[in-house]
C-alpha cells in the first residue's frame, strides 16, 4: 500500500557543509506514500504523504459543466483545497464557520485546477466536471504540491472508470503532472521543504511540471532577500530532478 | 491499533424472521475500531470506525474561553462538525465555499458539544476552551454517534496531556459518554443502523448516555409513521446494551 | 376569540410537596388562547399563546415546489421560525441584521416543518408549497411547541381555503399534530415549562404527539444530571395528556 | 386600548370629484390605533395601526454606545425595521434567511433613526443606547410612517422608566416627532396612502416633523411625472395637518 | 474637454453678509466639468467633477433584463454607486472587502436608478438593460448629485451608441435629469455644498428634476434643527436654478 | 505630468519575423506614464498607465496595526484590489454588490502586498499601517505588474510626507520595487503583454524585481503548452531589462 520515496539517508556532509532541520540532503525528497481507494465512495481516493503532510485528495466525476461550458461539448476539471482546523500546529478557524474561503485557499484551489487541466483533453471527457478535492489531514509543508501529485492520481482513476464503464471512448489524460517545493535555505538550494524550513527560508517556491520536463506552473517568492538568476536556475534544476522521482512514484502507484 | 466491536455474527434466525440490510442481528453492533495518536499536532486526536463510518475526532486546548465566560474561572467544551465533500455517495458542496454552514451541520455540532460539556467539570477545567472537531472522512449512517463517541476518547487524550504537564491539578472528566442511533426497521427495533437501513426505516433515534446508565440526549423522529410507547421501550433497551459495549470498547482504546 | 386551557387551579398541595415557579400543578398546563385570522393576508394566520408565549403563525400557499421535487406531483411543506429582537428579556441582536440565521433557529425551524409534513399526504397537495411562518411576538419558554401547535391551525386553515377554491380536490391532511414540552423540576415531572422553570430544571424534553397517540418527534436534553427510564416515562406520559389537551383546543379553536 | 383617529367620515362629494380607493376625504387620516405596553419585556413597546397597517415598535434600552461615542458622555438612538415574511399580499423572503438586509429596508430603518435621534438630547440620554425596533405585522401602505409614530411613543415610555428608576435626572426627550406619507392621485393631493393609493399614484411623499411644525425629513419621488411646485406645496400642507392629528393622538396615548 | 460652470465670482458682499466656507456666493455652483468617454470599454463613460467632487459615471448595456421583466417587451435602467476607499479624508473600508454594500451605497444607488429611469421610455428600450455605475474617485461632498448629472451624461452617449448600430429605431430618453444639492448654511439658503458646508450645516436636501422645471426626487433632512415651510421653499427655489445651469451644460457637452 | 516609457517605433522587422499586435518589438514596453498626486486626500496617490491599463494606486497611513503584530514596535503595508465594473470590455459584476472578492481578486492584492513589504523595513515604519489600494479604472493586460509599480511611487510619496512630518526619523523604503508581465508568444518571448496578446499566448509570467536585479515574486503559467528551461531564461531576461526601465520611470517621476 505504503510506497517508499528517496528512501537512502545522506552519506557525507551535507551540501554547503549545512545539516537541513529535517537531516535530508539538499536533493532528497522525504518519504512519500501513495495510497489509492483511501476512501469508498469517490470515483477516484487517493491519501498522499509527504513525510508528515497527509492530503486526501478525491476525484468526483458529474455528468454536468458550469454555464459557461454549456452545449459546448466539452467538460471542466476543477479543484478546492481545504484544511481540517486542527491540521496545524496551532487551531485554524473552519473556513466554514467563519463564512468565506480564505485568500490563500483560493489561491492553492485555483492552482491545483489549472495544474490538472494541464493533462487532460477536454474535448475528450466531454461534458462531464471532474472535481478535485484536496483536504489536507495534517499539515507539515508542501500541502500544495502534495496535493497536485495526488490528485493527479485521483484523476487518472476515476477516468479509468469512465473507460471500463464505455462512458468515454479515449483517455483525455495526457502525460502527467506532479509538484514540489523548493527553496534557498540558508544560502543552500533545497528541495521539498517541511515546515520548519519552509519558516526558515529565503526563498520558497513552488513547481508544477509535466512527465515531458516542461513547466506547467512557478511560484516563488523571496521572503528574505531577493533571489539572483543562478538561485532560479539552481532551484529549478533540484524541481526537475524532484518532480521525475515524483512521476515515477505515482506510476508505480497507478501500476499496482 | 484497531479494535473489535461485537465480533460474532448472529447464529441462528434473525429477529421477527426479518433480515437487516448489513446481515447483522437486531442488537448487533457493527465493527467499531478506535485509533488514537491518528493526527500529531492536536492535544488528541482519534479516527473512529463505525463499520464504514469514519471520522476524524480531535481535540484543541486553547487558554481562552468565548466572552460570556470570561474572568468566571471557570472552561468550555464546544464542538465543529464537517464533512469532506465526498464523504458520500454523491457530492455535496463544500460548506466553506457556500459560506455557511447548513442547518444539519450546526444541529449535529450543538448536540456533539452539548453531549461532552455532560462529562466535565467546567470548574476544575479552568479558563481553558476545549474544541473537539469531528470530520466525517467516509460516511455510512451514524456520523453523529461515531462522532460523539470517538470525541471523548480525544477529549480523554488532551486532558491527560493536561494533567501530566500539569497545567491542570485534578481531572474534570466524571464517568463516560458513548453514542448510538436505534432504530424501527420494518418492523424490529434494531440497534447502529448503516445509511442503508436509515434512508428505509421508520423511526430514527439518536441516544447519547453516560457510564452509569443515565440519558444524556435522546432525539427520535419518525420517518415513517408514529411511533409508539412500547416501540419507544424497546428502542432505548436497545441503546442501554449498545451504549455499555461503546463505553467498554472507549475504556479499552483508553487502556492501551 | 380567546379559548382557555386547563382553566382550574389545583385544589390541595403540589404533587411532591414542591410548587413550580408558576404556581400551577405538575400537569397542568399553561392557559392556551389560540386566534384565528389574526392578520389579513396570508392563507392562515394564527396567533397562539401559552401563557405569556405568543407566537404569531401563518401558513403561506405558493404553486411551486422545491428544485428537487419538480415534476414529481406532490408537494411540500416546511416552516422558518424567528424572534423578534426584543422578544425576550435582554434584546437578542436581529439575525437579519447580522446576516445569518443562528443554529438554535435553522433547529426550531426543521423541527417545526418534520412535525407538520407528518400529517399531510404531500401527492394529494399537488404542487404547492406550504410555508409555515413561526414568528415570536414574547417569549417566556416553549416557543418551539407553540409554534408546532399554532402552525398545525393555520395549516388546516390555508388547506381548507384550498378545498373552498377547489383547487385541490382531497383534504391533504390526516389527523393532527401538537406539541408541548416536559421537565424534570426539582425531581418533579412537570408539564409546559415557562422560561423560569426552564432555566432551572435538570431535563427538557419537547415531545411532537399525533392524535393516535403516536410520537413524530422526541427532543430530551439532561441539563443538570442525567435522567434515567422511568422519568423519561413519566414525562412522556404528561406530555400523552398535555398533548390530548392542545389537540381537543385545536379542534374547537378550527370549529369555531 | 385602541383610540380613534380622524373618525367623521367625510360628508359631501370628494374633493376633485374623485372617490379615493379608500372612500376617505383627501384630508382624512386612516383609522389610528396607538396600544402601549403591547409586549412586556421591552421597555417600551406599542403597537400602532393606520388602518390595515400594523407594526409593533419596541424599545429597548442598553447600558452601552456604539464605538464610535465611548468614553464622550453621551447616549445613542438608532432603529431597525423589519416585516414579517406575510405581512404582505405575497410572500417575501424573510431577510435572516436570505442572509442580509435589502436596501429598502436599510433605509427606512435609517430614516426611522434619524428622525427620533432629532428630538433627544442625547448629552442628556448619557452612555446609554435606546434601540426602536420597528417589526411591520401587517402591511398596507405606510409602514415607515407608522414606525416612526409609533416608535416615538415607545421612546417616551423607555425614557419615563429611566426617569422613575432615577437613572437620568433630566428628561432627553424635547417635543414629539411624527410622521405621513401624502401624494397625487389623480391629480389630488391626498393624505395617508394605503397600499392601493401608493400602488396607483403619481407621486408619494413622506414626510416627518416635529410638535413645533417644523420639517425633520421629506422624502418625494414622482413615480408617474414629475411634480409641481405648487404640488408641493399643497402635499406638505396636508402633511401639516396630518401630523397635528398625529400628535394629538400619541399625547392621548401617552396621557392613558 | 472641460467646461466652466457659473464662472463668476460673485460681485459685492455674499448674501445675508455671511461667507460660505468656499467663498462662494450662496446660488452659486462649483466649478463643473464633463469629460466624455474617460475610459475606453464602456458605452458611455463620463468624468464629472463638481469642484473637488470626482465621479466615474459609466453606461454599460446588456441584452437582458432582471427576472421581473422578462418577456414583457420593455428594457431596464439601474444603478450602482462606489467609493473608492481613499476618496476621502480618511480611508473607509472597502466595501468588497467587509462583504456588503452599507445601507447609505444602497440608498444612494437606488436614488440614482430611480433618478434616471424617470426619462426612459423604457418600452422604446427594448429588452435591454444599462447599468450606471458611478464611482467615486475624490469626494467632496455632493457626490449622489454630481453622479446623477454625470449618469445622465452617460445614459445619452449609451443610447446615441445603439441608435447609430440601428439597434433601437427611437429615442427612449425623453428630457433630461439632474441633481444638486441645496442647504441652510448659518440661517443662509446655499447651493451645492461642498463637504465642510455640509457637515456644518443645518439643513442638507438633494433635488432631482427634469429639464421641465418638474422635481423628480427631493430629499431634505434636518440635521441641527428642523427646517420651515419658507425655508423649504426658498431652497427649492436654489435648487431650480442649480438644476437648470446643469442642465445646459450637459447639453453643451452633449454637442461636442 | 505624463512621462513617456520606451518611445521609439521599433526600425526594421520585429524579431522572430512575426508581428505583435500590438506592433512593439518583442522588447518593447508600451507607453508608460506616471502622475503623481492624482487625488487630494491620500498620502500617495499615482495614477499609473501601461498603455491603456490604468491603476489608480492610493497610498494611506494610520497608525495602527493588525492584531497580530500590536505591541511589537513595527509596522505593516498591505494592498488591497478593485476593477470597477466597466473597466473591462465586458461589464463585471461588482464584488461589493456579489458579497466577495473573487479568488483571483484576493490573489492580485497579496501578490501586491508582498512585492511591497520587500522594500520596507518595518521596525523603521514604527506602528503604523500603510495601506496601497490599487484600483483599476480601465483594463488592458498587465494590470497587477502596473498596480505594483504604481504603488511603489504612492508608498514612496507616503513615506516622504511621515518624514517631512517628522512622524519618522528614517527613511523605512530601501531600493525601489517594479514588475511587469513576460510571455511566449507564438514561440517569440515578449515583454508587457496587453490583452490581445495575453489572451492569445502560451506561457504569462509575471515577475517583480528590484533596483539590485533581484527576484521578490516569479509567477509563470503555462497556457498553451508547458515551457522549457530555455524559454523561462529567455523570459527572466526580457523581465530583467523591462524592469531595470520601470526603475529609471519610477526615479524620474519622483525626482519631479
Amino acid at each position: 500500500m505504503a510506497m517508499t520515496g528517496t528512501p537512502a539517508p545522506p552519506a557525507g556532509p551535507p551540501a554547503g557543509g549545512i545539516a537541513r532541520p529535517s537531516g535530508r540532503a539538499p536533493a532528497q525528497l522525504r518519504e512519500v506514500r501513495i495510497e489509492r481507494g483511501y476512501t469508498r465512495h469517490a470515483e477516484g481516493s487517493v491519501l498522499i504523504a509527504f513525510g508528515d503532510t497527509r492530503v486526501l485528495c478525491t476525484a468526483s466525476v458529474e455528468n454536468k459543466v458550469p454555464a459557461f461550458l454549456r452545449g459546448k461539448g466539452e467538460g471542466w476539471v476543477t479543484a478546492e483545497y481545504g484544511m481540517l482546523p486542527r491540521a496545524t500546529h496551532t487551531r485554524n478557524e473552519r473556513e466554514a464557520a467563519r463564512g468565506k474561503q480564505g485568500g490563500r485557499t483560493l489561491e492553492i484551489q485555483r492552482l491545483i485546477g489549472r495544474a490538472l487541466r494541464a493533462c487532460v483533453d477536454r474535448k475528450l471527457l466531454g461534458e462531464r466536471t471532474i472535481t478535485l478535492d484536496c483536504d489536507v489531514l495534517q499539515a507539515d509543508g508542501g500541502t500544495r504540491t502534495a496535493a497536485i501529485t495526488g490528485a493527479y492520481v485521483a484523476l487518472v482513476d476515476a477516468v479509468r472508470g469512465l473507460l471500463a464503464r464505455r462512458e468515454i471512448a479515449r483517455d483525455p489524460v495526457f502525460g502527467a503532472v506532479a509538484a514540489v517545493s523548493v527553496g534557498i535555505w540558508r544560502g543552500v538550494p533545497v528541495l521539498d521543504l517541511d515546515y520548519a524550513e519552509d519558516r526558515d527560508c529565503d526563498t520558497d517556491m513552488n513547481v508544477v511540471m509535466n512527465d515531458g520536463g516542461g513547466f506547467i506552473e512557478l511560484q516563488g517568492t523571496a521572503e528574505g532577500h531577493a533571489f539572483r538568476r543562478e538561485e532560479l536556475a539552481a532551484m529549478t534544476a533540484l524541481a526537475e530532478a524532484g518532480i521525475a522521482e515524483l512521476i515515477a512514484l505515482q506510476r508505480e502507484a497507478l501500476a499496482r
